[in-house]
């Protein structure tokens, strides 16, 4: 039922985008435009960082006043993050001049940045680039918008579905960026989604914010902790499918593609994380609590020692057991089972499988599980993680020179 | 009034080592024990990971049992940690066989290991080299024990200081080891610490909690989480001083002494990081609580974007400010001043005062100074890390093979 289409963010009816290259840090294309052609339910989740960059403050500001929303303009190369009072006049600019452009309320547009923090955006450059921007929206935009918002990615991350919601065609369509992938706190990933799906604010809200929790919240770039992380959806209706109840079967389908779209940018930006050369989807199973799930993976998915073993196609799964044993979870090292791929490792009471030869296979894939059964309760969580290579060190040892 | 001496763990008054080479995992000298000569009050603090090593438990079960201690045997290469019953018992048998040698009780012998996790000790080996090493005790061993409880340290780390407690000479002596420095939940952390001073028990555990708060948890090792971290302090009073009450001002010199000697190792292990070309001091100035201070600094220190920055020499500030923004603390970011060594960099108000020039003339140097003041407070903490290279990566990567 679910297919994916072509066409990214301006596949949903009545979308379009625009990028350009501005040369705020590098030439190449660096701001973009995304705009629905009539005013569209806005939801948002956005970065727990008590220093949150001046655009964060801003969107949230603009979310307050205003459930819908038309477009979003976004730059990279430069974060507008701390930068005090100039960076929130600065990125109040970027919105107001856009939704002058577009002749829409200011607090129907929202503003993105990513890059280097701490320096004032080239606002001339910025404010003049935008009238181009918004003559030049189309509904084949999008992957010049989705090369618009790199930074280090080496590839630009774009997906689409069509699904049938009571007998009508609805779409999903969505970007994003990664960045810095073992430092899950600091890494900008941003993301914009798009449906014409009939679905009203509050309910997009906590549908992408479910859907956020199970995908890009579960990857090494936690969208908790940077100074810009975000995910900004759009929905129009243009579809015209009649209003989804929460919990509805067509409600469910929905969510569902939402998820499928979300995980799949989440996986692709864990892919392309800084240096990596391998993903690795690490599985929880046996814990007494979700909770206590995300925490011991997010421990083994944060861990370098565990990280530059995977490069290494090592399988010193020491370094996995005392990930867990300092995640902060309640668990008994005893009762713990881990295998590589269908590659058993450690059965219950340290009972040690491992099979270097078969176990090294495993770790050789490009992709790979990691499963790990705490064998104390019911709940489970998926994770996923990259390896650790010098490659991440080069990289972000010049990413400002 | 404190003099430094050599001698490292046999500098004080009673004290003997002795090291040799069992071929526990590489042709090198990994096996020692110190002993003191008459029973010595003992104090010990230990990782908090829930899956702590076997020997861990072992020495936690002596000091409930035991006030007193007379010896402890290492040994580096195995870590006998995620072993199990089988764990237990043979670090059990290492401090029965070593407490027979010496004819002392068992009890009064802790045990230590470090190195691979996940694979059972060679007892043979191990078991027939105590009679050996309890053969050849003397008190010219520290060094040689020194060395023999490294695993990838490229440098035995001792030291030792002499100080005068109303009218009688005291000594302290101590060695350690360190690994793995940007990770910093799995590193092993050992240290021991012999001093001829006449202290109770209670005592000298209170005061090497308080010493060990300020100086190895102060580190990128970070002393709560590994499998095998711990640091044992043995007090034999040979040096006859009059006994110390807690606050007196004889207890607040020896208190300034053994706090002298711990932050000194300390620093030491984060020089011999894996990888690692530069110490870094953090000096975090203004928080509300010492916790703060504390939580902000370890920020810093464990973000691997922070130190492959400092690697580069590449003055980022903008990444510091993130990290004290996830670090969990309240902080206004608008009040946070930051410093490279006294080269300003970031005023209030996002005031950016970067000289490039000169910052990078700070963070060339093999050591420099980060403070950073968070203008809303009157505590301070200081914390130690190092940069992060891309040695580090290879080290790791290779560690197990």
């Amino acid at each position: 039922m679910l297919e994916e289409i072509s066409g990214g963010v301006c596949a949903p009816l009545g979308f379009k985008a625009a990028a350009m290259q501005v040369n705020i840090r590098k030439p190449k294309k660096d701001m973009a435009i995304i705009a629905s052609d009539v005013a569209a339910a806005v939801a948002g989740v956005f970065t727990r960082n008590k220093a949150a960059a001046a655009p964060i403050q801003v969107c949230q500001q603009h979310l307050q006043k205003s459930s819908v929303a038309r477009a979003v303009v976004v730059n990279s190369g430069n974060a507008n993050a701390c930068t005090g009072e100039q960076g929130r006049r600065d990125a109040t600019a970027m919105a107001r001049e856009t939704a002058k452009c577009l002749g829409v309320p200011e607090e129907q547009v929202w503003v993105s940045s990513t890059g280097v923090i701490g320096q004032h955006l080239p606002m001339e450059k910025i404010l003049s680039a935008i009238p181009d921007l918004s003559k030049t929206l189309t509904n084949t935009g999008s992957s010049d918008a989705a090369a618009a918002i790199m930074t280090t990615d080496t590839f630009p991350k774009e997906l689409a579905v069509k699904l049938s919601l009571g007998g009508k065609d609805v779409r999903i369509g969505a970007i994003a960026k990664g960045s810095g992938m073992i430092a899950p706190n600091m890494a900008t990933m941003l993301g914009f989604v798009t449906t014409d799906a009939n679905i009203p604010p509050p309910l997009l809200q906590k549908t992408l914010s479910r859907a956020n929790a199970v995908s890009f919240n579960r990857i090494s770039v936690d969208g908790d902790c940077s100074t810009n992380d975000m995910v900004m959806m759009m929905a129009n209706g243009l579809a015209e499918n009649d209003p989804m109840a929460d919990g509805s079967e067509s409600y469910l389908h929905f969510y569902a593609a939402l998820e499928y779209v979300l995980i799949k940018l989440a996986k692709t930006i864990v892919k392309d994380g800084e240096g990596a050369t391998k993903l690795i989807e690490i599985h929880i199973n046996g814990a007494r609590t979700e909770n206590d799930a995300v925490q011991a993976a997010r421990a083994i998915a944060n861990s370098p020692l565990v990280k530059t073993a995977f490069h290494a196609s090592d399988a010193n799964w020491g370094r996995i057991m005392a990930a867990i044993g300092y995640s902060g979870i309640e668990v008994v090292p005893e009762n713990v089972e881990i295998s590589f791929g269908d590659v058993p490792i450690l059965k219950k009471n340290f009972d040690i499988m491992l099979d270097e030869r078969k176990a090294k296979e495993v770790l050789l894939k490009s992709e790979f599980e990691v499963n790990v059964n705490l064998n104390q309760g019911e709940a489970s969580a998926t994770f996923w993680t990259c390896d650790l290579s010098a490659k991440y060190v080069e990289i972000n040892g010049s990413y400002r020179t």
